[in-house]
């Protein structure tokens, strides 16, 4: 079965892709989408509906790669720029006359190191044999070998830099004849994130391509349960559009093979369960990490966390249902989830949290379609995302396609490979991603949204009012914030608010499912004397963890798990 | 039923008791330890032989106060003198021949704020009953009213103090007379500890009376299970001694009524499960935090932790026996623990942990009858202890005599005006120990044991070798420890050990049973042309919780949960 869904922008991809001889490491069918929900270009049908595909292993591995975005894709000349900027400031390379004309199948000729890697890019044609060797992602960029760049990049802002066309240019050889030219830029305008939903222009966008935003920090401890408009966003790849009529998920890995469900399935044949749980991405406050050394990954502030209300099926039920018993957990340590959100070469967003948090009672572990009392979002994971209570935001997995009970991690590129956490000392050079488990549980958190770093703070009622949030994983109850209006030199206790202002205090919840941040806020007097202050927030969790005072000792090269004091200097007026 | 066991100490103390008039408050079958492994004194039986006492709640609440030892009784005076110290530096009070001489009988009618508050100690006569309003543990000192008071101190050598006794010499207003002086020494030389076991000679002593003491740290990292002579010794209470033949164990609180068990029974109905669990107490390293600012308690090193092999029946297994079931765990939410050692008063010690964690599959909490591979030391709680993997110590009862599951937690001392934490800021004015939750899982620890504070260290081979331990609470597992030796500048990231040297390492544990620390050590260059190093460590657990960078903002007055980064200065020669 093979169902033909709106995937247009990656639909146009696949057909550029396609005018080059495939790579031989591609299978034919795999070239866009997989899943039954969306475009399989070229595949012609077979495989009766189920996406079990051979990718070779090392093939996975370097689409992984490529697919990382901002991670581990580009590192040349990034120290003194910004890591991401959004895709609209390309400029085309200049173009030489008197280089050699090629066509497009004397370019795909060359597709190896032992034949030469020629890329085209704007109608330039470019021998990229010896960069192969320097480009930080290694081979990974094999992947576009004997044809365009543009697909490549245009899921990837972050090669759209003037200092890469920069190097790029060092590598001309020649332009491409002017009919191969013209067809390349028939279909290399499309834009696979032209379906991607429209935004509250309020967000403050980190990463235009994929959609990456938070909202501003005051409005964010305005409301305990977060508008879905203003729930940050953190996308990796472009929004899937998704017929619900359509929509499958495939659960596999358990006792008699392979199960679907439809929409319909997970809403009617599992009772509906409802968690308020708050969603934070691990890159969330990078941008202090940047501040003491640059690190790669989005500049996140201080909001990309957001409190929602989910409702949905308990992967817990589901897995019941599917086949899940005692003969499996002897076996089977991880449950891997896939998004329908894919790349060029139809590797789709994965991740995977321990089986015993998705199989247990108290973990909560939602296959959530609705959002505050709505319909999942867009960008949220419509039809149905996974929502892990207490675990980072990247195995939350959005647009959910397929289940798997297995005895490995995700093979993704984002559980293997990103996504997890180093010593200061480790440096691209000595990172072994082997080394560090993937984040799951995230650490005790907590940040000032008001007042704003710089902001005037009228200082003639003698006392400034502070606001926040505050956060554990792994369902720990935050249980005090310390506030200070001197740097951290004495401290005062702040007020809890786990409600809506004016509504009444939530009960607490049991231990280890304390799912929700608490917003805080102090009124303390102000020093005598002082022209500026420096505002400075701690929590503590009920296991008595707490955050480090400084950042340096915690900075990692991918700028994740950005958790120390957080600090805002203010000017009295 | 009423067995008549040895608590000889205890027993004596009792007689002393007597020979005053009884509190009031007391009720009369409650003066020595409780519980049917142990006399009871002057009860004369009755009561069935099970342990339900209906002590006024307020009575309970002095009781606790008085038994907190190192806690709240002693706060006058202490602020520029070491906390605790060994019962053996007691000097008599001097004697003034010109005071009245006053029977015990007449001491006796003292026994209230309206006709006095009168006390005696070592043949003197003391009207304390201006002195009551200032003692830092409130009116708990109307439980000594009428008699001696040696037999309070003697339980608590934290009295043993100059200045205490200096204290007290002001309020002399009479000499006892010389009869009921004889009569009061012939027991009052009585020594409740008199059966305490013997130790280690190489142990360091916190306090002998409760015997609190810490192994050498650096012989705590030479073996991975410590031994059990060295594992450190936190008791609160005298040693009780328990014939095995005649302990039982009563649960309370399930369906079906009041269950019992012998010993035999616990190791014969039940499966034996055994677990390497670390245990730490809440004060470990409170020794820094005085450094800061004074705190009450013991003024443990960094070696109040340790890690042995405890084998014994599941609690689990226990309470599914005796009745816990789904409609159980509707209502309760705690599981309390009863032990054998208790006070003149006949209170025991106490503590509870929460019901989620005691009847988990994963929580591994055992009624441990054996520790590495033995019978359990007296010290260690012999014969049954609670082992609680990834709990604070305090909860780890021992010398186990009841359970009771329930809707609230312990009632005592230990649990709701102890072991717990709170800001910088709070002082013994303005702490209401109801606004914290009490301890339970541990925040992540890591400590330097090699080489030790101000030691010289050989710079001959240029490297310089450091050693230590690693552990987090809630079965967290340590995934990482980062050393410095440049004071924090710049880490390096250890080995890690879980295992004994030479020893294959073991498998990882499954997601939260992590409790087990690990080992550490690191052979780290010297740098060129330093003096002197600031040795630092710090770790990081599978939720990438940190430890703090400093102390003085962790303090706490209770000096609990110090877990920032450790630091060693050392001298290269």
């Amino acid at each position: 079965m093979l169902h033909l869904r709106r995937c247009q922008g990656l639909a146009r991809t696949g057909v550029f892709l396609s005018q080059r001889t495939h790579l031989k490491a591609v299978p034919p069918h795999l070239s866009v989408c997989v899943g039954p929900h969306l475009i399989r270009w070229e595949s012609g049908g077979g495989h009766g509906g189920q996406n079990h595909y051979s990718h070779p292993a090392k093939f996975r591995h370097l689409v992984a790669g490529l697919v990382a975005g901002a991670g581990a894709v580009l590192a040349y000349g990034l120290h003194h720029s910004q890591v991401e900027r959004a895709a609209t400031s390309v400029q085309p390379v200049t173009q030489s006359s008197d280089l050699p004309v090629y066509t497009q199948e004397e370019v795909t000729k060359h597709r190896s190191l032992s034949d030469g890697v020629w890329v085209t890019y704007k109608g330039g044609v470019y021998d990229i044999t010896d960069f192969v060797a320097i480009h930080p992602g290694g081979d990974k960029i094999l992947l576009a070998a004997g044809g365009a760049l543009e697909p490549f990049w245009a899921l990837y802002a972050v090669h759209s830099q003037d200092h890469v066309l920069e190097i790029l240019s060092e590598y001309k050889v020649g332009e491409l004849s002017p009919e191969d030219r013209r067809q390349q830029e028939s279909v290399s305008s499309s834009d696979p994130y032209s379906n991607d939903p429209k935004r509250h222009p309020v967000l403050q966008i980190n990463s235009l391509k994929p959609f990456n935003a938070e909202p501003p920090p005051e409005l964010l401890s305005d409301s305990y349960i977060t508008p879905s408009a203003l729930f940050f966003k953190r996308n990796h790849l472009p929004v899937p559009k998704v017929d619900p009529e359509m929509y499958k998920l495939e659960v596999e890995g358990l006792q008699g093979g392979p199960v679907s469900f439809s929409l319909k399935d997970l809403k009617t044949r599992f009772p509906k369960h409802t968690v308020t749980a708050t969603l934070q991405c691990a890159g969330n406050r990078r941008s202090e990490m940047n501040e003491v050394k640059q690190v790669k990954g989005l500049n996140w502030g201080i909001a990309a966390i957001s409190n929602a209300t989910w409702s949905g099926a308990r992967l817990r039920d589901i897995l019941l249902y599917a086949g899940y018993g005692p003969e499996v957990a002897t076996k089977a340590q991880h449950v891997q989830f896939e998004g329908l959100d894919c790349d060029v070469t139809g590797t789709t967003y994965g991740a995977s949290i321990p089986l015993a948090k998705a199989v247990s009672e108290e973990g909560d572990v939602l296959l959530a379609y609705e959002m505050n009392g709505e319909e999942l979002p867009a960008d949220h994971g419509y039809p149905v995302r996974v929502v892990v209570p207490g675990i980072v935001g990247a195995r939350n997995v959005k647009w959910l396609s397929k289940i798997v009970v297995s005895e490995e991690e995700s093979k993704s590129h984002w559980q293997q490979n990103d996504y997890k956490g180093f010593s200061p000392n480790t440096d691209w050079d000595t990172v072994d991603f082997k080394s560090a488990p993937s984040i799951q549980e995230l650490p005790i958190q907590s940040a000032i949204t008001h007042p704003a770093e710089g902001s005037p703070v009228d200082s003639s009622m003698g006392e400034v009012t502070v606001r926040g949030y505050a956060w554990s994983g792994g369902g720990r109850e935050v249980v005090r914030v310390d506030v200070s209006v001197d740097g951290g030199k004495t401290w005062h206790v702040a007020q809890l608010q786990n409600a809506e202002k004016g509504e009444e205090p939530a009960p607490s919840p049991p231990p280890g499912r304390a799912w929700a941040w608490k917003l805080w806020e102090i009124t303390v007097p102000l020093p005598t004397e002082a022209h500026e202050l420096e505002l400075v927030c701690k929590a503590v969790d009920n296991s008595y963890n707490v955050q480090p005072d400084s950042v340096a000792p915690i900075w990692n090269l991918r700028g994740v798990l950005s958790n120390a004091w957080h600090r805002v200097k203010v000017k009295l007026i």
